[in-house]
């Protein structure tokens, strides 16, 4: 472990460097435009996986490729898959960043990109201390698959079936992603929960174009106007979602979870700060921690309709459409959430509009034992890098592979966040603190080690 | 009469080019960027109208000119004032256009082109049939003042002040505006009646920037869900518009002018299948016509907030903003409206966000007398030139010209529109019939003559 953090320590600010290099590449995979640049990136993971000494291939899907790695030579010692991806979100609004997105600068103590926690920054500290391992040490103390996609962002379409197909090639132990946060600064946390997500768009169509509103105003259904009643119609006065069914199948929050979670050290006055907001807001009867990592949400995460410009224009719109994201929790079929949706919408659409519904990704809520040996290996070799004890937590955000690799694989996951919550993953300015990519790097390292004393689990 | 006429006809097709050129200058007046055509659409019709003989001047505002043009050569005769604007709409959404906006283009003998009917065809009927006066006859049997702005598209804010300095000069019998429409095809129209309007933006922020709709989705304010809850909030379910005191000043119809427009030629399938809705849909208890002349409205005109890309993204947005128009109707108070909606939504605005309500141009409605000798001139004129007898009807755009003529000069508005309400004027794929342009200039022509008989009002 000696060479491999001093390895790790000569190497830092050359690791900076080329995180740097894989930032610069804007691989945003929901665009069509970047399909290039999702590939290079793709391209990039490779190099520097097989320049570590891991065997490596791209592996080509109906989308984006997968990159995979391996080295097995660890004998009678666990297999421990990671997985990553190395796409990222649109970076719109474009104007309010700082620096430019694709530009890799550091303020702060900083690094300002996107993609520069979710997920790039995070997977290189997997990629680096594998590096550091295996040129310091000439091995690696597990055996390892890595999988690397470029779809993450986009509903992981053709993992599955890549998961599916080299299930025997993949048998693994355990799992380990870093796509989830530390529960603060200086405080590191294991993530043993996670909510899931469905994804829709509807859209409304009158009038087959824009209509003058003096003209037409008063005598026809306006979309933008009834998708707001069909918005608005998603909640009730105390915040509860009031799509029929939708809390059906949630299992209760245990109180003695929601005691424990009552115990974390969360400043409501600092959260508010750091959002901006004067208040918090949400379902009646529930903490601010309650709300963002137990409780189902539905949220409109994009609306257009009408006119976009300067000043007024006297419209009635053609058309309105609206992006909406539910986060589910333990127990909700992601399925029967969206068909219960689409149900409520068409119920509710006036008469002289048309409905139009399209389904996005879709994925369930997941929890794990926070008493497993592989916990209790995370916790350790978090606590060698950081100098502190991690706290377990649930995260309010979703990763679908996660559920993936349970169910074709059957390991559970380990989620060892390196970011921040307010590293802006998925908004303007997306950062990532160097301490905590050093820090995460290290960690990693001491992972790899850690883990290597749990039991081969026969499969 | 009779040289008129045949000027008019020899010069027809050299009419429709000067027209197509006028069409050629995007002269949008709510784009800054379009400031400078905007000037080269007032020189034109500076100079088309010096063309035709009359004494003309751009008049400097703190916006965009005013062209003033005026022949007062008619002794003992009435003194007629021509309103018209050739400023246009913006022409958004652009990919809906067959043709660009642009590059006027004949289809199916109409001309389409953003400003073909509203309202630069409909001010060039009139400067032709002044310049037919003037090269046939060499006089005109009125005395004229011609007032064409260019900034009706938003909100004339300097053409009040103008007619204000300019009273004594200005002085006159009636006034003639063609920015309206006939009540269908074959079937021409007198204007008695208009509706009023106030516009507004509200804008609801949340978050400092956008934020996961997974890590804070569920614990913060949303501010789409928000302005959706806004805007349902602003009608009952039956149609009828619930911000407190909206219907408080409202004139009642007359059973007698119900009674009349029920007899007026509509046929409501045929309405529908020109907007292609399956469904008209308004305030409960009013017909069709009523509920577009009559009643007054609330309708959004554009919303925007949160991601407006291609697929999903999970993010809680930053803000979003609603364009909002009212149409008012005779004796409702714009600024008592526009009051209202603002108590309203600052009443409903959820603690957490921030309102920002801003207003724009606002006017109330007008009704004129429609048995008066001006309209029994303009009934003449308008059976002259389309062989039909015109109805009266009311419309359900605003003029807020309208109300500055009566209130600033003490005249009423002739209001003959030669456009078809199919005519898309604000939408995409405006158009003006070649008929209708020729009609127009001919009935025009009477205009002048028919209204030469009337008595001048003593000022």
């Amino acid at each position: 472990m000696q060479h491999v953090e001093r390895y790790l320590a000569d190497n830092a600010d050359r690791f900076v460097d080329e995180l740097k290099q894989f930032l610069r590449i804007p691989s945003v995979s929901a665009s069509s435009a970047h399909r290039g640049d999702v590939r290079r990136a793709a391209e990039f993971v490779r190099d520097h996986l097989a320049a570590a000494g891991l065997t490596v291939q791209i592996v080509e899907t109906e989308g984006h490729p997968i990159i995979h790695g391996s080295w097995m030579e660890a004998k009678d010692a666990p297999t421990v898959l990671v997985y990553g991806h190395y796409d990222v979100q649109p970076p719109d609004p474009l104007n309010e960043w700082v620096t430019p997105p694709f530009e890799p600068t550091v303020r702060d103590g900083c690094l300002y990109a996107r993609g520069a926690t979710d997920d790039k920054g995070q997977v290189f500290t997997h990629v680096k201390s594998l590096e550091a391992w295996m040129k310091s040490a000439g091995r690696l103390p597990v055996n390892v698959q890595v999988v690397i996609e470029g779809e993450e962002e986009v509903g992981s379409n053709n993992l599955d079936r890549f998961l599916e197909q080299n299930r025997d090639r993949l048998r693994c132990d355990v799992a380990v992603i870093s796509d989830t946060s530390q529960f603060g600064p200086g405080q590191p946390a294991i993530t043993y929960g996670l909510r899931g997500i469905v994804a829709c768009e509807i859209t409304l169509r009158g009038a087959n174009q824009d209509v003058h509103s003096g003209v037409f105003g008063g005598s026809i259904a306006n979309p933008v106007n009834s998708l707001a009643k069909l918005i608005a119609s998603l909640h009730d006065d105390n915040g509860r979602v009031t799509v029929p069914g939708f809390y059906d199948d949630v299992t209760p929050m245990s109180p003695a979870e929601r005691d424990r979670l009552a115990k974390l050290p969360f400043d409501e006055a600092t959260f508010r700060g750091s959002l901006g907001v004067a208040a918090t807001h949400g379902e009646s009867g529930f903490t601010t921690i309650e709300r963002r990592w137990c409780r189902p949400t539905c949220d409109v995460n994009g609306i257009i309709g009408g006119y976009q410009g300067e000043g007024p224009k006297t419209i009635i719109p053609a058309k309105a459409t609206a992006k909406i994201t539910c986060r589910l929790v333990p127990n909700q079929n992601p399925d029967k959430i969206m068909a219960a949706l689409q149900t409520h919408f068409e119920r509710l659409c006036p008469s002289g509009l048309k409905l139009q519904f399209t389904t996005y990704h879709g994925c369930p809520a997941h929890v794990f034992d926070p008493t497993s040996p592989f916990m209790a290996a995370a916790k350790t070799a978090i606590r060698s890098a950081f100098d502190v004890e991690p706290v377990f937590i649930r995260e309010g955000g979703s990763i679908p592979v996660v559920g993936s690799l349970k169910q074709i694989l059957g390991v559970d996951t380990l989620l060892l966040g390196w970011g921040q919550n307010t590293d802006n993953l998925h908004g303007p300015n997306e950062h990532f603190s160097l301490d905590d990519f050093r820090r995460g790097t290290l960690a990693s390292a001491h992972l790899w080690n850690e883990l290597s004393r749990t039991a081969v689990v026969a499969r």
